[in-house]
Protein backbone atom coordinates (compact mmCIF):
# COMPACT_ATOMS: atom_id res chain seq x y z
CA UNK A 1 0.00 0.00 0.00
CA UNK A 2 1.47 3.01 -1.49
CA UNK A 3 0.21 6.32 1.01
CA UNK A 4 3.28 8.61 0.35
CA UNK A 5 2.33 11.52 -1.22
CA UNK A 6 5.11 11.70 -3.44
CA UNK A 7 5.23 14.08 -6.31
CA UNK A 8 3.25 12.42 -8.61
CA UNK A 9 3.54 14.04 -12.18
CA UNK A 10 0.42 11.85 -13.13
CA UNK A 11 -2.11 14.12 -10.93
CA UNK A 12 -1.61 16.76 -14.04
CA UNK A 13 -5.06 16.29 -14.63
CA UNK A 14 -6.44 14.98 -11.43
CA UNK A 15 -9.20 17.90 -10.98
CA UNK A 16 -10.08 17.53 -14.13
CA UNK A 17 -10.42 13.49 -14.14
CA UNK A 18 -14.20 13.65 -13.83
CA UNK A 19 -14.66 16.06 -16.65
CA UNK A 20 -11.67 14.13 -19.01
CA UNK A 21 -13.99 10.73 -18.30
CA UNK A 22 -17.25 11.87 -19.30
CA UNK A 23 -15.56 14.08 -22.83
CA UNK A 24 -14.00 10.48 -23.31
CA UNK A 25 -17.17 8.50 -22.90
CA UNK A 26 -19.10 11.17 -25.37
CA UNK A 27 -16.39 10.44 -27.82
CA UNK A 28 -16.50 6.82 -27.74
CA UNK A 29 -20.19 7.31 -28.48
CA UNK A 30 -19.49 9.44 -30.90
CA UNK A 31 -17.21 6.75 -33.04
CA UNK A 32 -20.10 4.31 -32.61
CA UNK A 33 -22.20 6.49 -33.93
CA UNK A 34 -19.47 6.52 -36.81
CA UNK A 35 -19.63 2.75 -36.99
CA UNK A 36 -23.67 2.80 -37.36
CA UNK A 37 -23.53 5.54 -39.94
CA UNK A 38 -21.49 2.93 -42.09
CA UNK A 39 -23.22 -0.28 -41.21
CA UNK A 40 -26.49 2.19 -42.38
CA UNK A 41 -24.56 2.85 -45.76
CA UNK A 42 -24.83 6.76 -45.09
CA UNK A 43 -23.36 9.10 -47.42
CA UNK A 44 -19.46 9.32 -47.34
CA UNK A 45 -19.71 13.09 -47.00
CA UNK A 46 -22.00 13.01 -43.67
CA UNK A 47 -19.98 10.40 -42.38
CA UNK A 48 -16.46 12.62 -42.46
CA UNK A 49 -18.40 15.20 -41.30
CA UNK A 50 -19.08 13.26 -37.88
CA UNK A 51 -15.45 12.26 -37.93
CA UNK A 52 -14.23 15.97 -38.06
CA UNK A 53 -16.51 16.85 -34.97
CA UNK A 54 -15.12 13.43 -33.34
CA UNK A 55 -11.68 14.77 -34.23
CA UNK A 56 -12.24 18.18 -32.45
CA UNK A 57 -13.61 16.26 -29.85
CA UNK A 58 -10.15 14.62 -29.24
CA UNK A 59 -8.26 18.07 -29.99
CA UNK A 60 -9.91 19.65 -26.74
CA UNK A 61 -9.47 16.64 -24.88
CA UNK A 62 -5.54 16.88 -25.84
CA UNK A 63 -5.52 20.50 -25.30
CA UNK A 64 -7.23 20.10 -21.81
CA UNK A 65 -4.18 17.79 -21.05
CA UNK A 66 -1.54 19.66 -22.30
CA UNK A 67 -3.36 22.31 -20.06
CA UNK A 68 -3.23 20.36 -16.93
CA UNK A 69 0.39 19.17 -17.71
CA UNK A 70 1.78 22.66 -18.02
CA UNK A 71 0.48 24.03 -15.36
CA UNK A 72 1.69 21.34 -13.61
CA UNK A 73 4.97 20.86 -14.33
CA UNK A 74 5.89 24.68 -14.16
CA UNK A 75 4.76 24.69 -10.83
CA UNK A 76 5.83 21.59 -9.00
CA UNK A 77 9.42 19.45 -8.54
CA UNK A 78 12.68 21.76 -9.13
CA UNK A 79 14.43 22.71 -12.04
CA UNK A 80 16.12 19.56 -12.64
CA UNK A 81 12.36 18.05 -13.07
CA UNK A 82 10.55 20.65 -15.04
CA UNK A 83 13.30 20.53 -17.45
CA UNK A 84 13.40 16.55 -18.18
CA UNK A 85 9.57 17.13 -18.48
CA UNK A 86 9.98 19.97 -20.94
CA UNK A 87 11.49 17.59 -23.45
CA UNK A 88 8.66 15.36 -23.19
CA UNK A 89 5.88 17.90 -23.16
CA UNK A 90 7.78 19.34 -26.40
CA UNK A 91 7.64 16.01 -27.99
CA UNK A 92 3.97 15.72 -27.48
CA UNK A 93 3.39 18.89 -29.10
CA UNK A 94 5.08 18.05 -31.78
CA UNK A 95 3.03 14.76 -32.17
CA UNK A 96 -0.37 16.80 -31.86
CA UNK A 97 0.99 19.59 -34.27
CA UNK A 98 1.56 16.98 -37.00
CA UNK B 1 -38.83 -0.41 -60.52
CA UNK B 2 -35.78 1.82 -60.90
CA UNK B 3 -34.01 0.65 -63.46
CA UNK B 4 -31.98 3.61 -64.03
CA UNK B 5 -28.24 3.74 -63.05
CA UNK B 6 -28.39 6.71 -61.08
CA UNK B 7 -25.51 7.13 -58.74
CA UNK B 8 -26.09 6.24 -55.35
CA UNK B 9 -23.57 8.64 -53.52
CA UNK B 10 -23.76 6.85 -50.27
CA UNK B 11 -21.96 3.60 -51.67
CA UNK B 12 -18.52 5.63 -52.18
CA UNK B 13 -16.68 3.21 -49.55
CA UNK B 14 -19.05 -0.27 -50.36
CA UNK B 15 -15.86 -2.09 -51.20
CA UNK B 16 -14.24 -0.65 -47.84
CA UNK B 17 -16.97 -1.40 -46.06
CA UNK B 18 -15.72 -4.26 -43.78
CA UNK B 19 -12.20 -2.47 -43.19
CA UNK B 20 -13.48 0.72 -42.61
CA UNK B 21 -15.74 -0.68 -39.57
CA UNK B 22 -12.71 -3.19 -38.69
CA UNK B 23 -10.61 0.42 -38.38
CA UNK B 24 -13.91 1.86 -36.10
CA UNK B 25 -13.78 -0.83 -33.82
CA UNK B 26 -10.07 -0.70 -33.39
CA UNK B 27 -10.57 3.61 -32.55
CA UNK B 28 -13.63 2.55 -30.46
CA UNK B 29 -11.01 0.30 -28.37
CA UNK B 30 -8.04 3.10 -28.17
CA UNK B 31 -10.73 5.22 -26.81
CA UNK B 32 -11.85 2.77 -24.17
CA UNK B 33 -7.82 2.65 -23.42
CA UNK B 34 -7.79 6.19 -23.24
CA UNK B 35 -10.12 6.11 -20.67
CA UNK B 36 -9.02 3.60 -18.66
CA UNK B 37 -5.51 5.30 -18.85
CA UNK B 38 -7.28 8.34 -16.95
CA UNK B 39 -9.01 6.32 -15.10
CA UNK B 40 -5.92 4.52 -13.10
CA UNK B 41 -4.44 8.53 -13.18
CA UNK B 42 -1.39 7.67 -15.63
CA UNK B 43 1.04 9.85 -16.64
CA UNK B 44 -0.75 12.86 -18.43
CA UNK B 45 2.09 12.75 -21.43
CA UNK B 46 1.45 8.74 -21.74
CA UNK B 47 -2.49 9.39 -21.90
CA UNK B 48 -1.19 12.15 -24.61
CA UNK B 49 0.77 9.77 -26.75
CA UNK B 50 -2.56 7.37 -27.16
CA UNK B 51 -4.72 9.92 -28.45
CA UNK B 52 -2.24 10.99 -31.00
CA UNK B 53 -2.19 7.67 -32.15
CA UNK B 54 -6.09 7.53 -31.83
CA UNK B 55 -5.67 11.38 -33.83
CA UNK B 56 -3.71 9.39 -36.44
CA UNK B 57 -5.99 6.47 -36.72
CA UNK B 58 -9.26 8.44 -37.47
CA UNK B 59 -7.11 10.95 -39.71
CA UNK B 60 -6.52 7.45 -41.86
CA UNK B 61 -10.22 7.02 -41.76
CA UNK B 62 -11.11 10.30 -42.92
CA UNK B 63 -8.59 9.72 -45.84
CA UNK B 64 -9.93 6.67 -46.60
CA UNK B 65 -13.57 7.67 -47.05
CA UNK B 66 -11.87 10.82 -48.86
CA UNK B 67 -9.91 8.70 -50.96
CA UNK B 68 -13.40 6.51 -51.75
CA UNK B 69 -15.79 9.60 -52.15
CA UNK B 70 -13.27 11.02 -54.73
CA UNK B 71 -12.70 8.18 -56.68
CA UNK B 72 -16.40 7.46 -56.78
CA UNK B 73 -17.86 11.07 -57.50
CA UNK B 74 -15.15 11.72 -60.20
CA UNK B 75 -16.52 8.75 -61.86
CA UNK B 76 -20.05 8.40 -61.51
CA UNK B 77 -23.21 10.95 -62.34
CA UNK B 78 -23.12 13.32 -64.92
CA UNK B 79 -20.74 17.19 -64.96
CA UNK B 80 -23.81 18.43 -62.48
CA UNK B 81 -23.86 15.63 -60.24
CA UNK B 82 -19.99 16.25 -59.91
CA UNK B 83 -20.07 19.93 -59.49
CA UNK B 84 -22.51 19.83 -56.71
CA UNK B 85 -20.69 16.98 -54.85
CA UNK B 86 -17.34 19.03 -55.26
CA UNK B 87 -18.49 22.08 -53.39
CA UNK B 88 -19.68 19.49 -50.18
CA UNK B 89 -16.11 17.23 -50.80
CA UNK B 90 -13.93 20.89 -50.39
CA UNK B 91 -15.71 22.17 -47.21
CA UNK B 92 -15.07 18.55 -45.78
CA UNK B 93 -11.50 18.79 -46.98
CA UNK B 94 -11.78 22.50 -45.07
CA UNK B 95 -12.73 21.01 -42.07
CA UNK B 96 -10.52 18.00 -41.58
CA UNK B 97 -7.31 19.91 -42.56
CA UNK B 98 -8.22 23.13 -39.98
CA UNK C 1 5.77 26.85 -80.03
CA UNK C 2 2.90 25.35 -78.97
CA UNK C 3 -0.56 26.79 -79.53
CA UNK C 4 -2.94 23.89 -79.58
CA UNK C 5 -5.46 25.00 -76.62
CA UNK C 6 -4.96 20.99 -74.69
CA UNK C 7 -6.58 20.24 -71.60
CA UNK C 8 -4.15 21.90 -69.56
CA UNK C 9 -4.94 20.73 -65.97
CA UNK C 10 -2.40 23.48 -64.52
CA UNK C 11 -5.36 25.87 -65.10
CA UNK C 12 -7.74 24.71 -62.06
CA UNK C 13 -6.77 28.22 -60.49
CA UNK C 14 -7.02 30.30 -63.70
CA UNK C 15 -9.38 32.69 -62.68
CA UNK C 16 -8.19 32.96 -58.81
CA UNK C 17 -4.48 33.81 -60.15
CA UNK C 18 -4.53 37.32 -59.27
CA UNK C 19 -6.40 36.89 -56.44
CA UNK C 20 -3.87 33.72 -55.45
CA UNK C 21 -0.61 35.88 -55.99
CA UNK C 22 -1.75 38.65 -53.96
CA UNK C 23 -2.45 36.09 -51.33
CA UNK C 24 1.28 34.76 -51.66
CA UNK C 25 2.34 38.39 -51.69
CA UNK C 26 0.76 38.78 -48.51
CA UNK C 27 2.36 35.82 -46.81
CA UNK C 28 5.89 36.45 -48.36
CA UNK C 29 5.10 40.16 -46.06
CA UNK C 30 4.05 37.88 -43.13
CA UNK C 31 7.45 35.70 -43.21
CA UNK C 32 9.31 38.39 -43.43
CA UNK C 33 7.37 40.46 -40.71
CA UNK C 34 8.22 36.88 -38.37
CA UNK C 35 11.50 36.98 -39.44
CA UNK C 36 11.92 40.92 -38.03
CA UNK C 37 10.24 40.21 -34.64
CA UNK C 38 13.19 37.57 -34.46
CA UNK C 39 15.71 40.06 -35.55
CA UNK C 40 14.30 42.25 -32.92
CA UNK C 41 14.27 39.88 -30.01
CA UNK C 42 10.90 39.94 -29.75
CA UNK C 43 8.56 37.74 -27.09
CA UNK C 44 8.40 33.62 -28.10
CA UNK C 45 4.46 33.44 -28.01
CA UNK C 46 3.98 36.59 -29.87
CA UNK C 47 6.33 35.34 -32.52
CA UNK C 48 3.86 31.95 -32.32
CA UNK C 49 0.86 33.89 -32.74
CA UNK C 50 2.31 35.81 -35.98
CA UNK C 51 3.36 32.09 -37.20
CA UNK C 52 -0.18 30.41 -36.36
CA UNK C 53 -1.64 33.40 -38.59
CA UNK C 54 0.41 32.62 -41.62
CA UNK C 55 -0.28 29.09 -41.34
CA UNK C 56 -3.89 29.77 -41.40
CA UNK C 57 -3.29 31.95 -44.52
CA UNK C 58 -1.26 29.06 -46.36
CA UNK C 59 -4.62 26.95 -45.36
CA UNK C 60 -6.40 28.99 -46.87
CA UNK C 61 -4.72 29.23 -50.03
CA UNK C 62 -4.20 25.32 -50.09
CA UNK C 63 -7.75 25.01 -49.75
CA UNK C 64 -8.15 27.76 -52.69
CA UNK C 65 -6.10 25.40 -54.74
CA UNK C 66 -7.76 22.27 -53.60
CA UNK C 67 -11.64 23.64 -54.54
CA UNK C 68 -10.13 24.63 -58.21
CA UNK C 69 -8.21 21.80 -58.36
CA UNK C 70 -11.37 19.44 -57.79
CA UNK C 71 -13.99 21.63 -59.52
CA UNK C 72 -11.66 21.91 -62.19
CA UNK C 73 -10.76 18.04 -62.27
CA UNK C 74 -14.26 16.62 -61.99
CA UNK C 75 -15.65 18.44 -65.02
CA UNK C 76 -12.70 18.33 -67.28
CA UNK C 77 -11.65 15.23 -68.97
CA UNK C 78 -13.05 12.13 -69.80
CA UNK C 79 -13.10 9.17 -66.86
CA UNK C 80 -10.05 8.19 -67.27
CA UNK C 81 -8.07 11.23 -66.45
CA UNK C 82 -10.28 11.63 -63.43
CA UNK C 83 -9.37 8.34 -62.03
CA UNK C 84 -5.74 9.83 -62.77
CA UNK C 85 -5.74 12.84 -60.98
CA UNK C 86 -8.28 11.40 -57.86
CA UNK C 87 -5.25 9.68 -56.48
CA UNK C 88 -3.08 12.57 -56.94
CA UNK C 89 -5.92 14.45 -55.47
CA UNK C 90 -6.06 12.36 -52.32
CA UNK C 91 -2.44 12.09 -51.76
CA UNK C 92 -2.14 16.14 -51.72
CA UNK C 93 -5.20 16.04 -49.17
CA UNK C 94 -3.16 13.71 -47.50
CA UNK C 95 -0.02 15.83 -46.88
CA UNK C 96 -2.64 19.11 -45.90
CA UNK C 97 -4.27 16.71 -43.10
CA UNK C 98 -1.44 15.91 -41.65
CA UNK D 1 22.94 48.78 -13.61
CA UNK D 2 20.57 46.26 -13.53
CA UNK D 3 21.36 43.17 -11.53
CA UNK D 4 17.99 41.69 -10.65
CA UNK D 5 18.04 38.40 -12.05
CA UNK D 6 14.31 39.40 -13.88
CA UNK D 7 13.06 36.96 -16.35
CA UNK D 8 13.46 37.91 -19.55
CA UNK D 9 11.10 36.17 -21.60
CA UNK D 10 11.69 37.59 -25.14
CA UNK D 11 15.03 35.58 -24.93
CA UNK D 12 13.97 32.18 -24.99
CA UNK D 13 14.72 31.39 -28.34
CA UNK D 14 18.72 33.79 -27.74
CA UNK D 15 20.54 30.30 -28.63
CA UNK D 16 18.50 29.75 -32.05
CA UNK D 17 18.53 32.83 -33.38
CA UNK D 18 20.67 32.87 -36.52
CA UNK D 19 19.29 29.16 -36.99
CA UNK D 20 15.91 30.89 -36.74
CA UNK D 21 16.16 33.66 -38.88
CA UNK D 22 17.80 31.33 -41.61
CA UNK D 23 15.06 28.76 -41.62
CA UNK D 24 12.61 31.99 -41.96
CA UNK D 25 14.93 33.27 -44.82
CA UNK D 26 14.32 30.08 -46.25
CA UNK D 27 10.36 29.82 -45.77
CA UNK D 28 10.44 33.68 -47.40
CA UNK D 29 12.47 31.82 -50.76
CA UNK D 30 9.59 28.86 -50.53
CA UNK D 31 6.28 31.49 -50.42
CA UNK D 32 8.54 33.17 -53.34
CA UNK D 33 8.99 29.87 -54.93
CA UNK D 34 4.75 29.03 -54.79
CA UNK D 35 4.15 32.50 -56.16
CA UNK D 36 6.26 32.07 -59.06
CA UNK D 37 5.10 28.37 -59.76
CA UNK D 38 1.54 29.95 -59.81
CA UNK D 39 2.79 32.99 -62.00
CA UNK D 40 4.19 30.14 -64.77
CA UNK D 41 0.84 28.64 -64.32
CA UNK D 42 1.88 25.10 -63.03
CA UNK D 43 -0.01 22.07 -62.11
CA UNK D 44 -2.22 23.11 -59.06
CA UNK D 45 -0.86 19.34 -57.76
CA UNK D 46 2.39 20.86 -57.75
CA UNK D 47 2.05 23.72 -56.19
CA UNK D 48 0.29 22.12 -53.67
CA UNK D 49 3.02 19.69 -53.03
CA UNK D 50 5.25 23.03 -52.16
CA UNK D 51 2.61 24.66 -50.16
CA UNK D 52 2.74 21.58 -47.98
CA UNK D 53 7.08 21.66 -47.29
CA UNK D 54 6.70 25.28 -46.22
CA UNK D 55 3.96 24.22 -43.99
CA UNK D 56 6.18 21.43 -42.76
CA UNK D 57 8.98 24.29 -42.69
CA UNK D 58 6.72 26.26 -40.42
CA UNK D 59 5.65 24.18 -38.19
CA UNK D 60 9.16 23.00 -37.51
CA UNK D 61 10.11 26.60 -36.50
CA UNK D 62 6.90 27.12 -34.09
CA UNK D 63 7.84 23.73 -32.64
CA UNK D 64 11.68 24.93 -32.26
CA UNK D 65 9.79 28.13 -30.65
CA UNK D 66 7.58 26.56 -28.42
CA UNK D 67 10.61 24.21 -27.05
CA UNK D 68 12.99 27.04 -26.55
CA UNK D 69 9.97 28.65 -24.69
CA UNK D 70 9.18 25.90 -22.74
CA UNK D 71 12.92 25.16 -21.46
CA UNK D 72 12.78 28.92 -21.10
CA UNK D 73 9.94 29.10 -19.12
CA UNK D 74 10.24 25.99 -16.68
CA UNK D 75 13.58 27.20 -15.84
CA UNK D 76 13.42 31.01 -15.29
CA UNK D 77 11.09 32.85 -13.26
CA UNK D 78 9.64 32.26 -9.95
CA UNK D 79 5.87 29.51 -9.57
CA UNK D 80 4.03 32.84 -10.12
CA UNK D 81 5.76 33.95 -13.53
CA UNK D 82 5.75 30.41 -14.79
CA UNK D 83 2.25 30.46 -13.72
CA UNK D 84 1.51 33.47 -16.06
CA UNK D 85 3.11 31.87 -19.25
CA UNK D 86 1.83 28.41 -19.02
CA UNK D 87 -1.65 30.32 -19.79
CA UNK D 88 0.28 31.96 -22.99
CA UNK D 89 1.73 28.60 -23.94
CA UNK D 90 -1.44 26.83 -23.57
CA UNK D 91 -3.31 29.20 -26.06
CA UNK D 92 -0.81 29.59 -28.30
CA UNK D 93 -0.71 25.88 -28.61
CA UNK D 94 -4.04 25.75 -29.16
CA UNK D 95 -3.73 27.45 -32.32
CA UNK D 96 -1.06 25.95 -33.58
CA UNK D 97 -3.02 22.36 -33.13
CA UNK D 98 -5.82 23.48 -34.65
Amino acid sequence: MDTTPTPDPGHGYAAHKEQLLKRLRRAEGQVRGVAKMVEEDRYCIDVLTQISALRAALDKVALGLVEDHVRHCMVKGNEQDRLGRADELVQSIGRLVR
